[in-house]
């Protein structure tokens, strides 16, 4: 697959796997470009669009098949490989992702947490035992990262960021209320909690309903 | 204020909000549009464009009041008020947002958490004790809630999302992996971690660093 594929599509993608996941889930094997935009709430001409996007034509009468367009999707999105993962800040939203499985499920392993918080290190968090930040940059050098999760204080993030980039780490999950200047060859995702929840209140209070 | 603003412009403004309370917190009061766009990383044409928007003109060789900025858009985002909010799934993202203070802070309050675990259920979260969901309905009727959290698993979500709209709720903060349909006067704001960590793999595994 040569083309490129519009970065608006892309965006749509976790989206279309996580219904397509749902069918596979519930054994439907065959799915209408029609159907699947009454569940997802989007037209029939958009999801075909999206979908002839990467060579996936549904066949009249017929339908899309679901494992073949959730495979492709999951090729595509980089689902197909495994990524190792540290957690840097073991406070409540680092636990929180830390526990939760389904990310493992979808090859997201995380194979270290730390904190600078000395009631927290040591401490047990499925497997993983809290590791001393002192430690970061030695594990880096003798592990593979590929995302760092950063889950720490504003103040810090920046610092951290700064060295993981030094050890090499390319990809940054960023749930620290700051944003990160980074070369252009590190990507950054971020997840600003409070910004959503401000925008959240925006439209509560604003009785502005649009959808954006 | 008449003019109605972009929505383009609002998604900006937690952004500014932020950066705003951060030249705050270090006693700036003054700020230029050129100084601003070198800290948030956008052209100074974008800065003065936003915020001409609502009223906010920077003066010639003086730049712009940091505090008036921060007033208004506290006021365009809903924040000069308060908001009470409850916590229905109080797993590992439930507990981490009912004991993130910052939300407090800004007018969030959390004032009562659910859970169908009876593990769970009279456990102690930051002063909120767990509630049977079985209480919830009640709670509705003698709570007047604005925001209500969902931080439970997908199949609960759904029925649940039901229950707090038919009470009245108008505001859903939605971390569930799933997409609510819900009437044109409900708002969900969703925060879907696996998709954003789908976004970032696909980066990396594609070698796209285009920002989207």
């Amino acid at each position: 697959m040569d083309k490129k594929i519009s970065l608006a599509v892309i965006k749509r993608l976790p989206r279309y796997y996580r219904y397509l996941g749902d069918l596979l889930d519930n054994g439907i094997t065959r799915i209408s470009s029609k159907d699947l935009s009454v569940r997802m709430n989007v037209t029939a001409s958009q999801i075909r669009q999206d979908l002839n996007n990467f060579g996936c034509f549904g066949q009249q009468g017929y339908g899309y098949s679901v494992e073949f367009l959730y495979t492709e999707i999951k090729k595509i999105l980089g689902l197909d490989k495994t990524y190792n993962l540290i957690i840097i800040g073991a406070g409540n939203i680092g636990q929180a992702l830390a526990n939760y499985v389904n990310f493992q499920k979808r090859g997201f392993n995380f194979i270290g947490i730390f904190d600078v918080n000395p009631r927290l290190i040591g401490l047990n968090i499925r497997g993983l035992e809290i590791m001393d930040i002192d430690k970061l940059e030695k594990f880096l050098s003798v592990n593979s990262i590929d995302i760092a999760v950063l889950t720490l204080p504003k103040n810090n993030a920046v610092k951290v960021c700064q060295t993981i980039i030094e050890c090499g780490v390319k990809g940054i999950w960023n749930f620290s209320h700051v944003d990160l200047k980074t070369p252009d060859d590190v990507i950054v995702e971020n997840v600003h909690l409070t910004d959503s929840l401000m925008t959240l209140s925006y439209k509560l209070s604003s009785g502005d309903f649009s959808d954006f």
